[in-house]
């Protein structure tokens, strides 16, 4: 371990060591073998499996067993609103959306409003506030290409009726000892936030109470997130139902070259609804891997791995492995120099934000379709 | 103090001091002015504030101030179902609806069909249990004689998208701190318990919120009820609503004695689903203040405070003050022998079952007009 770091379901600090964590975590890494499998079973991987971002996983080859027998899977996954989504909150989707292309699966994707309410002390972030965010977010996903006949959202405080009930069944095997250890939260931790694990646990097994049969699940999700199914996984098994399979993602890194980009930290965060201006301005302040002069990175190359604008595309925006090679090869080599490195991202970032506001404002007046209430 | 005693939301042990208690929860008397006052206001006063059966109070005078001023409030009771109701579970229920009837107030029943699900270990309470006892309840409730336009009651989770909501905002400013040092939680409570609470405030509320204005409200509850409010009015207060009144009553005591009816000691209790031969049975073994022997208590008379039928009487089945001073006069001078006193009281709680059952089965095939879903 490099330095120290701390990943909390609330923040994330230090830089992140991967392998240790997985340990720590308990959780097994996506191999090549399981790489195969998922590309024997999908006809292909997807680029975020196959070059490590979704990198680790919970009973993916029990998933995978279920699927082959014939037992389709769900997928389960969400955002918690807190402003508008940034490019770092596409990863679990982009699998979700993945995931229900290539297996033909249900999605369910659970916006809690109530959570970031609770757990900041922001006072501008009201209820009210969250509720407008949350339906922001739920146009955003439907604009990344969901099936709408085989996606549903809902936000917490308008599908409790249907939550709460299952919410109290996980609650009462989550004492405070657990979720206090779990979360590192204390005396001073409102009652809210320590119920609040049980209400994300519940759309994990959802399918299976209301079909009235044990239906498996798969969740992607950001490694921050799997202390909710640490704690949860063990009470959905005392209830009954399949614990949920997990897909994890590493973190989108900062612009600045920070572990994560933060929604908190705005000049090093892109937003979905960020003007073309805003997005050629921030990735031009990106760090990059090279040298400090043109000559010096020429002469010498720079370090892809350092660099910011390598990452995005590597992440996000270059899903075709050649190209990518291309500019990792160019940043390594000298010859591709910082100016048109960041123009190039801004460009590719502009044009996908560009086709997804005009798929929201396709979606925007048959949004209800995707929503359960 | 004359022994250790302990009021807790989950259970009430030794013999209670009541003025001791007020003193303790910071709560005030219903003293003579104030009942003087609830008379002008309602035109009579109920014969269990005038008994000092409903004794203690917080901010009735407020209610009252408002209500001269034409501000009508409404009222908010509730019962966790565990199984059937008993008849120490009326005392709330009457006093709410004598409130319906001489203040013209709304009424407001939350059946929270969670509460005991999470603080019981009773694997047998399923929450589908729960559910079911919570309509039984219902229905025990809307026999009462409340008016069904000016009364609603609702199942927690089937109300949860209303009332989830609100207990978020309210278990904001709930610690686990708060909550540990009202309720005597520890680590090893689960969450849901440790949320509840904000659940049971809500309604308190509510009426203020559908509205968009503040409607006072009172709530008529047994002293172990209170603490929820203790912990909740402060929150409510920062959320910018009124604060609920209050109106404590004393715990109907046990037939053998004890210091409170417990629907976990069936002998003890009578439920309102008992047969005829149970409750005569029931009533028959009940501690009374008489002397061992007829002959004794000829001569010297018994003590109506230590006698269970008297207190019966005196609490529920007695309305009639003069028929009450016979009773009492009678066990005092020894006049009034075990058995007829106890026969006589049989008959009427069996009179009053009667009725009950009646008014149930009329009200069956029409609850629905009650529920709030």
């Amino acid at each position: 371990m490099d330095d120290e770091y701390k990943i909390g379901a609330y923040s994330v600090e230090g830089k992140v060591d991967y392998e240790d964590t997985i340990k720590k975590f308990g959780i097994g890494l996506i191999d090549d073998a399981l790489k195969a499998r998922i590309k024997k079973d999908a006809g292909e991987v997807h680029f975020m499996i196959e070059r490590g971002i979704y990198f680790a996983q919970r009973d993916m080859n029990w998933l995978l067993d279920k699927y082959e027998k014939g037992d389709k899977f769900y997928v389960y996954t969400g955002i918690a609103p807190s402003g508008s989504m940034t490019i770092a909150h596409l990863l679990p989707f982009i699998m979700a959306q993945w995931l229900q292309e290539k297996f033909d699966a249900d999605v369910l994707v659970q916006i809690p409003d109530e959570e970031k309410f609770l757990a900041k002390r922001d006072p501008k972030l009201s209820l009210e506030r969250a509720h407008e965010l949350a339906y922001e977010d739920a146009l955003d996903i439907a604009a990344l290409g969901f099936k709408q006949s085989k996606t549903k959202i809902f936000l917490n405080t308008e599908y409790a009726t249907v939550l709460y009930k299952q919410a109290v069944r996980v609650s009462k095997y989550l004492t405070f000892s657990i979720v206090k250890d779990a979360f590192g939260f204390g005396n001073d931790t409102n009652v809210g936030t320590l119920f609040y694990t049980s209400m994300q646990a519940v759309p994990a097994f959802l399918k299976s109470v209301q079909e009235g049969r044990n239906i498996p699940c798969v969740i992607p999700l950001g490694l921050d997130q799997d202390v909710h199914f640490r704690v949860a996984r063990n009470a959905i098994d005392k209830l009954g139902y399949y614990k949920p399979a997990i897909m994890h993602s590493k973190f989108l890194p900062s612009l600045k070259g920070g572990p994560k980009m933060s929604s908190s930290d705005p000049d090093n965060t892109i937003y979905l609804n960020d003007s073309p201006e805003a997005v050629a301005r921030k990735v031009n302040k990106a760090i990059t891997g090279q040298q400090s002069t043109a000559e010096l990175q020429k002469k010498l190359g720079g370090d892809p791995d350092k660099c910011a604008v390598c990452q995005y595309n590597r992440y996000l925006f270059e899903p075709d492995d050649k190209k990518l090679k291309e500019i990792f090869d160019g940043e390594r080599k000298g010859t591709l120099l910082a100016g048109e490195h960041k123009k190039d991202l801004a460009n590719k970032i502009n044009k996908f934000l560009e086709g997804h506001r005009k798929n929201k404002e396709r979606l925007r007046g048959s949004l209800d379709s995707f929503m359960l209430q």
